[in-house]
Formats: structure tokens, sequence, C-alpha cells
């Protein structure tokens, strides 16, 4: 049961951060293999990049190459629809918003599975959820989502929080997913629609 | 035989590689320290990506320093002579051709001893190519010729898609790692040659 | 006592890297978790690239989270108090200058305890030493310290070859750490001050 929900968590998660890829490719009118590239790089990055730090490597998809072929399918999907939705930028941070919160849980799970700690594994989840997108706006030439002045990186953090402090408290891991993944969704989706944002550090009188 | 030929192409990697990056920082002026930075950045960077995500850790130069040294001699070597050939921007791109068409093979070969199936394979053949050069231009202030409309993905992914495609057919690991550089450089050799690039999105009616 | 003073030098160098990271989150203006990104990815890319590369995994701040705390702790602290120092880019100079001769030496320790070469130790530290920094201004968006023309790799290299070097003659561990790191603190302090270079490249009669 808790397996079925974290591959589906994690299989969901791979779709739309390969589709806001591809997304990203074709505001910049890239060829179908810098689609593939860019919805590739962006589904795998952060879980390639999880795998590494914790030592669980040959990484995911050496040994299941599933991730991959999703990926590039999703990617060429949308090498020949991306003209129909109104906005690919509003779609663009939809789909790459559900990835965030999905990946923050599915990061911190696979984290404790992997014997961290409470701090590890929502720092892990947060890793997890922006290193992809982190890539793929590099790649990309995007300005940086993770540099955004609206809240980001705090969704992640909240999202991996929650799940890690419902499940330090006994809560079952399905309902932690659950919960934590919704919190992060939440925050993301409320940042997104109203512009919310963090107060930001105000130098005084200084300016280098 | 298998052995001393993949020595041999991945050394030659290693060498254009290195070249390819010395070269890009005698386009930005930069002191030798610099030059042997970027060089050997630029020549072990893909394999050393390819050996973490594989799990072959400690890294190849960590257990043996001769393509550290390599890649140092050879960027004090362009620092003295980088003045002498007609092009520097015309050497750089062929250099970089030959260690993609190289590294898409030989990166594709390690991950198959590794145990990786097919398509895992064909991956890390194009990451190990192009990983190095990304690298390259990103501290280079380049703009990254994995983003260029010319052809170049789809080079490594021709060369290294064509040595597990023969080594799967039966083929000895000899040929095809020969035939896959092989077509790997002629279509990047092509692309360079002639300007060839993909179609590419193009968007209907919409801007953001 | 040499695990003393490595862990001293250690965490010695996690502080003034986390706070030159949530120097440039000041000067970029972001909200407080901005500043614990950039903190912690400063104080920690460092290490966790050395361990990655080694095999050393789960990364050292995936067993114990102290790291993490400290640099979060940091960045907090940073963010209310930026405001005091008369130049922050003077501050985040000198401490980046101090986080980089302790890390070119406790990296090249770490590597030759986990059994690599002097060559191999040599690049470790310097590896340890500069990739942090650089994921901080790529992140932060300045310009990378690792291309300025004043020395810096240069003073990395320095340091980790002069621990590698005495360590190699037979010198304790202790006393080689702690020349090290002067020499490597010595050559990035006088080039800051007297804005020393090495020679550059210069091109002969060629623009491209």
């Amino acid at each position: 049961m808790l397996q079925t929900i974290t591959t589906f968590l994690d299989g969901f998660g791979l779709l739309v951060f390969a589709t806001s890829g591809a997304l990203v490719a074709s505001r910049k009118e890239m060829d179908i293999v810098g689609f593939a590239l860019l919805g590739t790089v962006t589904g795998i990055g952060g879980g390639t990049l999880r795998d590494v730090l914790l030592g669980l490597t040959p990484v995911f998809w050496i040994e299941n190459p599933t991730a991959l072929l999703v990926c590039v399918a999703v990617s060429c999907v949308v090498f020949f629809t991306a003209h129909i939705p109104q906005s690919r930028l509003r779609l663009l941070l939809w789909f790459d918003a559900l990835g965030l919160a999905l990946f923050a849980v599915t990061g911190a799970e696979r984290a404790m599975l992997a014997g961290a700690g409470p701090v590890a594994a929502v720092t892990m989840g947060v890793i997890t959820a922006t290193f992809g997108g982190m890539i793929r706006d590099v790649l990309g030439g995007e300005s940086p989502m993770i540099l955004a002045h609206e809240i980001y990186v705090t969704a992640a953090l909240l999202g991996s929080t929650v799940f890690v402090g419902l499940v330090t408290l006994g809560v079952p891991h399905e309902a932690a997913l659950v919960s934590g993944f919704c919190a992060g969704f939440a925050l993301r989706g409320a940042a997104l629609h109203r512009g919310w944002s963090l107060p930001r550090y105000r130098p005084r009188g200084i300016s280098d």
C-alpha cells in the first residue's frame, strides 16, 4: 500500500516535471532532441542527485529505464501539443508546483528509508524537489524559479517538514505523504495565485 | 584487444576535450592555472559524472591520476601554442566534435560493463559525451554548445545508439565501438560543416 | 589531536563559507529562506562533492546533521546583522579567502585518509575549496570568483600542495595542515590586498 502510493506520487512527479522541462524547451523553440533532453533532465534530475548523495548507486534509472522512456515520451507529446494550452508559462508554473510538492515528500521518504534522520530527510526532500527545476532553468536560460521572490523553496520545505514531522509523531507514512504534499502544494499554489512572498532583506545605507 | 581499444579511445577523448577546454581559456585570456582548471574539468568531467552515477567510486582519476596529469600537461602546451592555429574557434569546435563522438561510445561501453541495460547505456553515453563540454562552456562563459541549434546532442545519441545497438545484435565490441564513433563524428562533422539542424518547435499564435 | 584539529578547521571553514553565502544573499536582497539556502549550499557544497567523488556516501551531513543546522543558524544571524559591517563585499571576500584556505587542506586530508595518492589528494583539496563558492556565485548571480583574474584557484592549489607535500616528506599531519592553511591564506590574502594576478594569455593577431 505504502509502496503503491510512493510509486504513484513519484511517477506523477516525473510526468509533471518532464512536462515542465519540455515546456521550457518549447519557449526556447528547441528541436525534438532538445525537448527530450530538457524533459528528461528535469524529470530525473532531483531523484538522481538524491540517490547519489544517499549512496544509492547505480542511480534509479540505471536499474530500471522506465523513468527515462516516460520522460522522452512526455517530451515528444509536448513537442506536438504545446501550442494547444492558452498560456504555456502558466501551465509550466503549475506543473512545476505539482512536481515540487510531490518530490518534496517522496524525496524525504526515500531518505528516511535509507536511514537519514529528520533534519537530513527534510533537506533531501527540498533538494529532490528543487534540483531538477534548477537544471531546467539554467540549461534553458530561464531565470531560476529557485531564486524567484515568490515563495518557492519555502513550499518544498513546508511539505517535507510536514511529512517528516508527522512520521516522527507516529502518523502512518501514507497519511503523512498525502498531508505533506497537500501542505506544500497549497502554499506554492497560493503564492502563485496571490503573489505571496516572504519579507526580504533590506540593506541600510550600504550599497556594495 | 578490447581493453586496448577502449583505453586508446578514452585517452584520445581526454586529450581532445582537455585541448578544447584550454582553448576556451585562451579565448577568455585566462592565466595558466585557469587553463589547467578548464582543461582538466572538460577532460575528466564527463567520465567523473558517469562513474558517480554508476556507483564506480572512488572515481577513475582518484585511483590513477594519469588522466589529471595529461589534462594539465595538454593545457600548458595550449597556453604556449594557442596563437599558432589560424582559427582557435574552428579548432575548438572540431576537437569538441571528436571528444563528443569518442566519449559517446566509451561512456556507453563502461555503463554496459557495469551492468546497465541498453536504454541506460545509451543515456550514459550521451551524458559522458556532453557533460564535460557543458561545464567548460558554463565556467568559461561561452554560449553552451549543448543548446546550439546545430545537431550536437543528436550526434552523441546516434553514436551511442549505434554502439549499443550493434553490441545487442551480437557484433564484437571492438567493431561496435569504431562504428559508433564514426557515426557520431560523421553526423557532428557534417552538421558543423554544413550547418545542419533539426526542425525546431514553432509556437503558433502564443508568445509567453 | 589530529582529529581535533581537522574537526576544528573543518567547522571553521563551514562557518565562514556559510557566512559568505548568506552575505551574497544579502547583496541580492533575498528572504530568510534564500539566506538559509545560499548559506547551506556554500557551507556544505565542497565537502559534499568531495564525499561523492571519494565514494564516502551517504555524504557527511546525512550521518550527522550538525553541519546543516550550523549553516542555517549562521544564515539567520547574518539576515539580522548584515547591515552592521561597513562593507559587506569586503567581508565576503575575506571570509571566502579563509574558507578557501581551510577546505584546501581538510579536503586533501580527507582524500588521503580515503586512500588517494598525492596528485588526486591535491586535486580534491582544490575541488573542496572552490566548489561551494562556485555554486554560491552561480546561484546568487555573482560573477564567479573562480574566474577572477586575481589569484584564487592558485591559492587553494598552493595550500593543498604544501599540505600534501609536507605529509609526503614525513611531517606530522597537524603541522602540515596548519602550514598548508597558512600558505594558502597568505597567498589569497596578499592577492586580495595587493591585487596580485598571474600573467594572462595574450592572443597574437587573432580574434575569434
